[in-house]
């Protein structure tokens, strides 16, 4: 039972890109399942594999291997361990655990809320082994929850369902992410319940003093209330009111102060400008703009207004906490977005950081699909 | 007094890009010097001028000041301020006070070796402020020391010289940086003595552990005397005997070994490979393959090739330090160029931090020849 693939998904793997769509496979099996691809007769990868989805070739392993399912929870195993100080050193806080392509686990997520996890899979053949999963993951969790209702699911004839697959989760859990505690949303909220990716990021933000923070497209607080530690005054804006409700909660649990405003983002910064409004440092965190490749240019053109209109908000010497998570918006886009806003404004822009996704959401040169959060620190003058 | 630049110039201005190339300047004082820029009657920028060089306009300020000399100081003035806290927790460090453009000081560099100052002009109008710039910098400095023998002083219609603004500098100084100390040859080394654009990244080599590490171009110990704190062996591979003899200096200092290679990168790359031999991590630190643009090409190649070398010289879970200081190979190529050598080498690079130039370096969005040292961390699987 093997893979057949042809030259051109044969160069794909052999460039150690980890996809090789249906269309460039010759042959395999009926199942979906762990099978190892050949070109010709030479042994390419072990991959993942799923007959009728068009993403139907996942590798995860380049070298043979006489038991492909230990080899790819050997890759689980050596996930964990690269997390393992962090947890070690703050049990309390939020990590992901596995990022997928980028530890060489196409289709899996899993994350780590203080103790609680939750995982998600999008790749079929993980199906058949959500019980060993389970049983690699045991000694790290007080919980462990499939959050399996993503709609990309159906794109792989999976079903969708939300279901504990050990002990029981909480509906909600406190995370510790610096000098902050918040409150996730195990079972209701967005992705795994908890933007992991910026966690380093938002802890950056108690590095700072001032008078005025203002922290665009809020959600349930996540960068204000590492503000409200150093501001005198932090203002978050989301366009949902339910985000805003959590993000005061959030705001109480901690003894803080944000200042919600449920509005789109967009008015709002044009709303702030014509007031004349000032602030010392403001934080945009888009949802993404370009989902789609096809959405890209609309996208850039969405990008670039928000940040020009915050560039403009931004006393001398202010700072802009800006970043994308859109893939499409690739980080040389993203920095020539930024340049373009800064020339409009006719405003100089100093770099102090560029960052991305945490760590934990590790990136591969040779599959780009890894890289998807552009972070950047900027000093405007 | 002032200079008019036709619409192409001031568009640069207005974007904030700080220079204007002479064909662009409509007209100006015969002399060199600081004055206002306009465009019609709209004043643009405070620049420094040379109306015999290429690079006519160098913009320093972009808001109208009473005293143009006083204004340029107050960007050193700002620039020092910066580096204050640093200066005060390690005064025997090496840092870079002024940054030309980055610091809106455009043609100045000033470094700090332990309180011993060397400066470099590479504008014409520095040369009539060079006391006041002296009596600014006189608090921090224990001597100070005008570099000025680089030959794009020509360029200006300046004369090469080298000569003490203030006490005597020694000619040697001993630097601290991180775990360790080096010494710096104040009137005879490349650049103002040190590349100081990689202290950080040289101190980050202190995180690591292993066996066997590779300092490829590694000039007088630099990054090799880092590693040498936690590998077993580390071999510094250089093509000059001299820089190698001080970086033996340098290691009897801090009690560690350096084991010295005195060879061309590329064929001695070649002859590890050839001799099956294995790294833990591998730092390759290159000269500037391309110095000017029709260099791109052929500097693209010189980058993979050395890359590929040291990729395939790596064990499973190995490290690669790798980096570029040729501004011509923008961030994007970078890392076009390092995903292409994976591919090549079937190897798996994973990012473990993108890094650049120290804080002390600062890059302008608008103005992209600020931005030169790229840096990556890869893990090679």
């Amino acid at each position: 039972m093997r893979i057949l693939v042809n030259e051109k998904g044969a160069q794909r793997l052999l460039a150690r890109h980890l996809w090789v769509f249906r269309r460039d496979v010759l042959s395999g099996p009926e199942e979906p399942g762990l099978y190892p691809v050949y070109w010709g007769k030479r042994f390419l990868a072990l991959a993942l594999f799923n007959p009728t989805s068009d993403l139907s070739v996942r590798a995860y392993r380049f070298r043979p291997a006489r038991d492909p399912a230990e080899a790819l929870l050997d890759n689980l195993e050596k996930a964990l361990v690269r997390r393992l100080p962090a947890l070690e050193k703050e049990p309390e806080g939020g990590f992901r655990l596995a990022h997928a392509e980028g530890d060489f686990l196409p289709g899996l997520v899993v994350d780590y809320y203080a103790g609680h996890l939750v995982l998600q899979t999008t790749a079929y053949a993980w199906e058949a082994l959500l019980p060993q999963v389970a049983e690699r993951l045991k000694p790290l969790a007080k919980s462990l929850l499939a959050k399996n209702d993503a709609r990309v699911r159906e794109l792989e004839g999976l079903p969708l369902y939300v279901r504990p697959l050990l002990g029981q989760a909480p509906e909600r859990v406190a995370v510790k992410e610096g000098r902050i505690r918040y409150l996730v949303d195990l079972t209701g909220g967005q992705k795994t319940g908890a933007y992991l990716d910026q966690r380093d990021n938002r802890i950056l933000m108690e590095n700072f003093r001032g008078e005025r923070a203002l922290d665009v497209f809020s959600y349930t607080g996540s960068f204000g209330l590492h503000l409200a530690l150093g501001f005198q005054e932090v203002i978050s804006v989301d366009s949902s009111a339910e985000a805003l409700r959590q993000a005061e909660e959030n705001a109480r649990l901690n003894g803080l102060t944000l200042k919600t405003v449920e509005a789109n983002a967009f008015d709002h910064l044009r709303a702030l400008e014509k007031a004349r409004e000032r602030f010392d440092l403001i934080v945009l965190d888009p949802p993404a703009f370009a989902k789609a490749k096809k959405d890209l240019e609309r996208a850039y053109r969405a990008y670039k207004e928000v940040n020009l209109r915050a560039i403009k908000l931004l006393k001398e010497g202010g700072l802009l906490a800006t970043s994308s998570c859109s893939h499409h918006l690739t980080e040389p886009l993203f920095y020539q977005m930024l340049a373009e806003a800064a020339e409009d404004a006719h405003r100089s822009l100093r770099v102090v950081e560029k960052r991305g996704q945490g760590w934990d959401h590790p990136i591969l040169l040779n599959h780009p699909e890894t890289h998807y959060l552009k972070f950047a620190l900027l000093e405007v003058l």
